[in-house]
């Protein structure tokens, strides 16, 4: 028994869509979205549908040359250029999932040394488990999805067979159908 | 009768691969992969997974505040920062369509001016259409999934409701088959 959280294309888009409904029936107006590449950019991208703003993307990774894993986060790219423009701003920073919190934290301390007005979180899945890292204190709202339990998630763009992948998701959706009853 | 042409995301990751296994197969070798926001970044994200290159995002709109539009693209976000890094690399420039050719062009002019080994294009849809602005002449390689008529596409991630999106795109899929019988 495969006991991956496999995830097809047409669940994320509806996940944030409900995501964008909830931002927008709560008091957070966001001025940018910023995007943590690369497991970011998809959701982000489909977010812009739903709330209109500018996205700038942002490269983290935990594998450093040669793909060998590294213990802190890489900048692949950053937006210094454009970061004295989040000063007073209300950001919504996205990512594909609060794993060990480590990758959000980075990137949230470091947007905060910006002043922007607020920073909110949203995720598609957040992972119930035991946090490497803690939000800073300034973060007060936070979109999940989905609250997962630790087990691997398969995204649909990591699939190197998107019908075997859909197959897969199909499964999964039956399976938390049935958790559910 | 709707005539845009309607596309699933489940075409384009497919279109994705079929295009990686060209680059794969060609003598071009992409050290990094520069994708232009917003409607580059799921492609490019695809992509990531057949050919794991660091993407570098780059933010053009041809919308200004207030969503007016504007004759020239506008910088959302540009890698100042990174372009040094990009010298004498082998650039895989990607966005989903290749419509006046008017985004593609100012971005190679901007990524040539730091003197990268090569530059190739990549995109999903290249419409066949006089073109408003030429690529420069030190672009040889371009890879187009689908060379389409000039019609109104429908990406996937710009839908409102993503089950209504699919069914159009069946119908698109049935009277392409139709029209190369």
């Amino acid at each position: 028994m495969d006991d991956k959280i496999y995830v097809s294309y047409n669940d994320i888009h509806s996940a944030v869509k409900r995501l964008a409904l909830l931002v927008t029936a709560s008091e957070f107006k966001p001025d940018v979205i910023v995007a943590i590449g690369s497991g970011g950019f998809i959701p982000a991208r489909i977010l812009k549908t739903f709330i209109n703003r500018p996205i700038y993307a942002v490269g983290i990774s935990y594998y450093g040359i040669d793909n060998k894993p590294t213990e802190l986060p890489q900048k692949i790219q950053w937006i210094d250029e454009v970061q004295q423009k989040l000063t007073g701003k209300n950001i919504l920073l996205i990512d594909e999932v609060d794993d060990t919190r480590m990758t959000l934290s980075y990137c949230l301390e470091e947007l905060l040394s910006h002043h922007p007005q607020e920073i909110a979180v949203l995720v598609i899945h957040n992972k119930k488990k035991r946090k490497q890292a803690a939000f800073p204190p300034e973060i007060h709202r936070y979109f999940a999805a989905f609250e997962v339990e630790d087990r691997w998630i398969r995204y649909p763009w990591d699939a190197e067979c998107i019908e075997d992948h859909d197959l897969m998701a199909e499964k999964t959706r039956k399976a938390m159908k049935e958790d559910t009853q």
